[in-house]
This record gives C-alpha cells, structure tokens and sequence, in this order.
C-alpha cells in the first residue's frame, strides 16, 4: 500500500522539542487503535496526559499512538504497547522507541471548515483521508468529520476527491490491458439477495473479467462473502485474486481480506454506530472500490421500498443520477438500476440457505427462487449491454441462454475450485442446521408484507452468519393466499439454545405481515 | 449527586437474552472511560466484540461499559476491569459479576434528528444527557450530538432543556434564604485576565454572597483556580463550599473538585480536540453552573478582539443578547459586558506572576495593574447595580471605596485562610521562577499588537499553569513607544531546561507585533 510522508504544517511545533525515550513493555489486549500506555508520573513531566495523541520513532519508522496513563502496570522508562500495534511493527520487550507529543494534525482545521459550511479542495479532503489512515486523526475528530459531511453535504468535486484518495489509500488490481473489466454494487439492505454469486459466473461465462470483491455481514444475516465461504476460500491477497481473474475472468472473495480501500474500514467503524451514511461518503466509498479493481462499466443495484436504505423511488432516482455523474466523471461507465427491495429475494437467509438457492438457480432444472434468477439475469443484461459486448435490449435473452447453456454453473465451479473449493458441490449436498421449527400462520388471508430486518434479526438470533447452517427458509411470499395453520418460514440453528433464542424472540416480532381491510375507525 | 434510572426503550431488546457470568480481574490502567476486556473466544460465543456497549450488573448497580477483547491477558471466565471503573465501584478481584450484550440507546435515535435539522423535545434533551452521564453513548455517537448542536444550532427550549439536564446531572449549592447570590463568568481567551480573585473579595466584602467555582487551565497559562492555588487549597467538597460561603459569603473554588453539572466535564472532553464550542452549548454550559451554585444576578464577560473566542463586536453583541434572553427565560438576571480582549488585562501570565497582579490591586498603594483594577471595579459595580443594592450608575464607585477601604483585602484574606492558606500573604511574598530572560525589542517603534495565544503559548512552554512560579511578565503595552534594545517582556521558570525550550520557540513565534507604515505595495 502507498506509504504516507508527513506533510510538515505550517505553524511551529514547539511541541516536538519534548522527546523521551521509552522500553516497549507489550500488553496482550487487543484495541482496535493505536494506544500506548505511559507511566503517569513520567508522563506528566513531558507534558504528555491520558488521550493526547504522540507520535513514536522507531527503526526508521513513525506511528502515531493515542496516550492512556497506568500508575504501577508501567514503570517510569516502559511504554506500554497493546497486541494490535505491536504486532503491525512487530515491536519487541525491551526495544528502545523515542515518545513524540505531537500537535494538532492540519485536517482538523480542514474538518472544522466542513463544519462551518465550506467546501473543501482536493488537498484538504486528501489530507483529511491521510491523515485517518496515519492515525494521526481520533475517532472523535474523524465523527465531526463524517457529522459535518452528512449535515452540510459533500459537492461533487469533494466527493471525487474522497474517492480518489481512498483508492490511493491502498492496493489496486491491475488486469493489465486484458479487455473491459465489469462490476456491479447493490447498496443493501435486502435479506437473500445473493445475485452476486449468479451475475459473476454469467460474465465471466461471457468471456468479461469480473474480480467482484465483497462484504460480511455487519447488521445483516449473511454477506455475500459470508455465503460463498460456505463454498470455498474468500480470503485472498490482491496477487492470489489477480491469479485467480487472469484464469476464470471472474472470481467472489472477500474485500476485507486485502487492503483495497482502507480508509474506508476506518470510516465504516465510526459510520456504523450512528448508521451515519453522508451521500457523498456512499458514493466515493463505493465508486472507490470499484475504481481500485480497475472497473470500467459497473452496475449499481439500488433496492427502495419499506424498511431499506432508501425508502421512496424518488430519493431512488436522485441517488442514482448522483451515481451517474460522480462516476462518470472519475471515468467509469455507470448504469445504476432501481430495484423492488420492499421484501426479500430468494427463499433463504443465512449462508447456506442462500447457497442453495443460487446453486439451484445456476442448476436451472425450473427450480430455485424465480426473483433471484430473474434478477441476476437483468442485471447481467444491462451489464452485457454497458460495456458493448451485445446490442441494447440483447442483454436479458444472451444472459438466459448462458444459464440454461449450464455454462454458467460450469463457470462457478471452476471459480470455486479456483478457490479452494470443493468443484463437484451440488445444492443438494449443502448442509443447514440440524434444529429447526416451522412458523405457522395464526390466521388465514393474505401476505401483505415481509419484513427484510426482521427476518434479518432473527436470522441472526438462530447463530447466522457465524453458524453457517441457521437462518430462515421462507415458504410464503408477498401476495400469497394462506390458510390457517399453514407454514410460513422455518428458523435452522445449529444449537437448541440458539433455536430457543430465535423463538423467544420471534414472540416479540412481526416479520410477517398479514393484509388487513380495517385501517382504523374513527367515532 | 442524581442517580439515573434507566428508561425502558420501546423496542425489543433480544439480545438481553445473552447473558454471561465472569469474575472480575482489576487492571492498573487508567482510560478515561468505561471500558472491560474479555476473553477474545468467550465474548465471540455470546457474539460481543471489540467496541460493543454491554451492561454489567453486580450488588444491585447497572454500569455500561464499552469492550474490548484480549487473548490471552484475560482467561475465559474472567473480565478485565480497568482501574477507573474498578475504583468507582470498589470492584474486587474475584467478584462476581453478570456481562450482558445492549441494544443501541434511544438517545442516537434523538441525535440522529438533530443531524437531520430536527428540533428535539424536552423529554429528548435529557435522555441525551442522561446517556451521556451513564456512559450509554460512545465518543463517537457524543462527537457526533456535539456536531449536529455546532452546524444546526440548538433553539432556546433546547438549550434551556440542556442546562436543566446540565444542572440534574450534578450537585447543587444551596444557601437557602440568605439573601441574593451574585455570580460572575468571563467566557475566556485572554491571557493574565485574573478580575475574579478582586470581584469576589470586593462583592463579599460588600455584604453579598458569590460562591464562585472556576477552572483550572486547559490551553491557557493558567485557569483561575490554578493561580488562586498559589495562595489557597481549591478544591472542596460541595459541603465544604457551602460551610466557606455561609462565614465569609464569598469563596473561589475549582468546579473541577465537586460533582457540579458533572456532564459538562464529559461534553469538554468531546469538544476540545475539534475547538468545537456550538454556541447553545456554551450558553447551556454557563448558564447551568451558574444555575447549580443558585446565582441569582450573574454578570457575564465577553471579551472581544483579534485571537480570542469572539472577534467581532457584533457576534458579541449578539451573544451577549442569547445569554440575556436564555437566562432570563431560566429565572436569573443577567448583565453581558463586551470587553475589550485583544491583549493580556495585567502585567502577569502564570500563576505567580498573576497572584502578583491581584494582590497588588487589592493591596492599593497605586500598585497593581491599572486595567485589571478598572475591569475589576467595573464589573462589581455592574453586579452591585444588578442586584439592586446600589443605584443604577453608583456601582463603580462604591466598589472602588470598599477597594481603597482595604476591605476587600481584608476579605481576601479571610477567604485565604478559610480555603487553607496563609492569610497574611503579600504581594511581595510570591515567589516567582528563578530562571528568568528579559527579551528585548530588535527595533524602535510603537507596539501594536500583544497576542494572548502567543503569551499563553510562551508561558506554558516555560512550564505554566504546572511550575507555579513560570510565566511571563509584560513590561511595554499595546501603543507604547519603546526604543531598540528596550525590555519588552521577562520569561520566568522553575528550570533551566524549559526557560531554553520558551527561548528555542520564542525564535519562531512573534509575541509582540510593532506598528508597520507600509503594508504592502503593489507594481
């Protein structure tokens, strides 16, 4: 990854006359962040107290470290070092490292700029980003950072430049001068919705590169990295994908297993407590990452409906011309598609129900989930028509012939075998969980709605995404006619307990609705 | 000080359902906050990781605590309690006490309306503050809360609600019915600015209670509760505080040493690394200690001018016009003087050196600085004149009469020995740091232009506020004429090493500006 140099500030730093020098005492706890723990007394004699922010030299290296104070763990002379940094600089007991109080970092003016309303130069939001990546930022610094982006919103040239310096934050896949490479990115928020393990076997299946690197679950029952796990090895390092790529056209790993874009780990981990998610912040975090893989035409699926992300088709479209704009302005083609997330796609949440529907829609045979086959045929078509490969309108029907070709299911297998995989896997020989029970209707009528975070939450209550086997298999959908008695979804576990848990919580929720004629009465 | 009961959310809480027993191991480090370690695999069965809010529960009592994880440190069983939580609540080691995974806290809900530019209720304000005081909300979620209230602004209800919720967080001083309680503030800025240590001996001595609690320093040279402890203890139980008043009326404490609007010390903590002060905020901050210790009539300082807080005269008149109003609205009466703050008020910056400065004025002779006794008597006489106990225009010379009386002195005097100090101290008892540098001036001219932060920045690296003796005394003022080679101020410290740091950065730094004819040329 690109190695930051510190940009001298302005103002004098008077404060980096006041060095000493410690011995590393490592401490077996892990953090999360840079700290270091000073002995207090020492500490105070350098003008250095809990939470100022130091800077330590060592072996021709400088990290920035945040300061806790201990009074008898550490000695006057020791530096208390935590697990996570001392294993990043693989510092040693007893290695001599200088301690460095360090003054404000010149972003925090810059921060405080976005706060009063201004907008921001390139350099500005390049330094904020490299100054995140150095630590030299704190997570509260980096909130007002990303409170101010999403108050006061980030211009179309902020946000190119967030996006160019998170892709400058870490590695890039270069396929060399190979053809078009493709890409596609839904922004979340449906339970099931596993197109991604259909769409990348159809392209690359149609001779297109397509190195799709995805997410785990936060909040969700599985991500898509989740689930292909359960079929094969998503954890690779930028070389071993490009090994992969340059022999199958298309690969599923894991994004958090390289360092594409990490600036945007750091961000997500303070995003997430708030659900904070500035426009601008989405858009260069997404086109960023499609950026370091090199992408050209991509793809992005934006679901609207009750309980996602974006709730009405207006915001929808407002979102998706930002998209188009921002990206084609950083040099990508972009087709970004509104789609129907109200509810969820294909009939399993968790890892290895949602296997078996996607290996089910590659085996064709007429089964598995009709949405999650027509919805990865559409989306391979408009990516098929993006990139010039066949003529507008072609898409949709070239899509469906390399899936009922079974060149698409041949495709997969190879990238799973690719992969680490087992190739042979069928959808028959995945496993779910050994408990389970089913949920029956209470009354007869018809389904009105089913709730993509609810069923999530019990998803993950049943052990999904860590207990690769529980989840929910939902047998009724949106519209159907049910009768008394009759199932509606059944929870999997691996546990009794776990089985328990969901049940004892399902009694508290409505993941399904039934359709109701009385609204309400007045008088 | 009030014990918060926590609120039923009305969402469903289902993962109150994991719970776990571990025994506690104390751990020597201080963090600041409320944080636990557990076993690395033990926390990932009950499917809490690093940064997870949990609640433990022990003897009845409910603590949240943020988590962290360790392998090896930490045995199954076991949870790491680090020494700020384990003193607070007398944890033992070996204690028994049950670890329970929480669902987000209301409030987040309430500041994400506020990020959204919603006006927040009553009800609502409190909830915040009442998570903040129960260490329910991260930095990161504070950070962001501090931020919406910097960018949309709070309203008067709101801010009239977060100083009610400031003044329930904490103790309250209470007089009971002897008479007004009189109060002073000055919102900060400018360096050596010491007129409480002469209002309050000058207003007790008048016969009026003022019950004053100051700060110690955070970026200045000295807070007025580090110079007042170069005569006096300062810190004092709320009880205490009370006994002094009730015998001599008057007292000047450190805020810091009682449990008085506690959540102001945690909102600060948030604040200062961003310099982020949102106007509501200060107001609610100010007004709700005023509110604590029972002030009644309060006079507000608003210095104005290059380098401080405010540096137009019309944002201070505007700010002066929101105290007004946000007070009245909360029952006291209150007088805003905009001050002039370009410049030091006294000779001294440093604790000595301004113990010096008050005990000359209130000493007389014509001693003293000549500013710091006019902004001294004046802001008395306004306060005299608040209360009705002098007429409208007598107030500045009656307290100049208390001041030639000696009785102020006196007063002084009897505060001293009431706080622990030595109460026949005099000005010439001080003793400053024994290393000292005149610097001179380079040039002939007359000085335009004396800086506070500079000053400030010169004293704390010759070691203020914590060397009581080291500061700096100003020798010429803004407009006099000084020739090449004259005194223009004397850097003092307690050791040779940090008098050379003050001189090594005093060559980059420009404390003193003359006047220049020529301020650019163009062609």
């Amino acid at each position: 990854m690109v190695e930051y140099v510190e940009k001298s500030t302005q103002k004098v730093d008077v404060w980096k006359l006041k060095t000493y020098m410690c011995k590393v005492k490592t401490m077996d706890i892990y953090t999360g962040r840079n700290i270091i723990v000073l002995n207090k007394d020492e500490a105070k004699e350098h003008d250095i107290y809990a939470g100022y922010r130091t800077k330590l030299n060592f072996r021709n290296k400088s990290v920035i470290a945040i300061v806790d104070v201990s009074d008898e763990i550490v000695r006057p002379g020791e530096v208390g070092v935590f697990r996570d940094l001392a294993k990043e600089h693989k510092l040693k007991n007893g290695e001599k490292i200088s301690i460095v109080h360090m003054d404000r970092p010149e972003s925090i003016g810059y921060i405080k700029k976005k706060l009063d309303k201004e907008t921001l130069s390139e350099y500005e939001v390049k330094t904020i980003v490299s100054d995140i990546m150095m630590d030299r930022l704190s997570e509260i610094e980096t909130a007002a950072w990303i409170s101010g982006a999403y108050i006061n919103g980030l211009s179309d040239d902020e946000i190119i430049a967030l996006a160019h310096a998170t892709v400058e934050s870490g590695d890039r896949l270069d396929l060399g001068k190979k053809g078009p490479v493709l890409d596609k990115h839904c922004i979340g928020g449906v339970a099931g919705n596993r197109t991604t393990m259909v769409i990348v076997p159809l392209i690359a299946a149609a001779g297109l590169y397509i190195p799709k690197t995805s997410s785990r679950s936060i909040t969700s029952a599985s991500g898509t990295a989740d689930t292909m796990e359960v079929l094969a090895n998503v954890t690779f390092t930028i070389d071993e994908l490009k090994e992969i790529v340059l022999k199958a056209k298309g690969a599923i790993v894991w994004g958090g297993g390289m360092e594409l874009a990490p600036v945007d780990d750091k961000l997500i981990r303070i995003r997430h407590p708030l659900s904070l998610d500035p426009e601008g912040m989405l858009l260069a975090s997404i086109l960023g990452k499609k950026k370091s893989v090199g992408a050209q035409h991509v793809v992005i699926d934006i679901p609207v409906g009750r309980g996602v992300k974006v709730p009405y088709i207006e915001r929808g479209n407002h979102l998706a011309k930002h998209f188009l704009s921002v990206g084609n302005k950083m040099g990508m083609n972009i087709e970004a598609l509104i789609t129907d997330g109200a509810e969820p796609v294909g009939h399993g949440i968790g890892p290895a129900l949602e296997c078996i529907d996607v290996l089910e829609v590659l085996e064709g045979k007429g089964k598995g989930p009709d949405d999650l086959r027509h919805k990865s045929l559409l989306m391979t078509g408009k990516l098929l028509e993006l990139c010039g490969k066949v003529r507008k309108n072609d898409g949709y029907r070239v899509a469906q012939d390399i899936l009922d070709s079974g060149k698409a299911l041949k495709k997969f297998r190879e990238i799973i075998e690719l992969q680490d995989g087992d190739p042979k896997v069928k959808a028959s020989d995945i496993e779910v969980g050994q408990y389970k029970h089913a949920v029956t209707s209470k009354v007869g009528g018809s389904i009105f709605h089913i709730d993509n975070k609810t069923m999530a939450k019990i998803a993950r209550i049943a052990g999904s995404p860590r207990d690769r086997g529980a989840g929910v298999l939902i047998h009724k959908f949106r519209g159907d006619r049910v009768e008394r008695g009759e199932r509606l979804f059944t929870i999997y576990a691996e546990s009794e307990a776990k089985l328990d848990f969901a049940l004892k919580a399902l009694e508290k929720l409505e993941p399904i609705e039934m359709r109701k004629m009385l609204l309400g009465s007045v008088g």
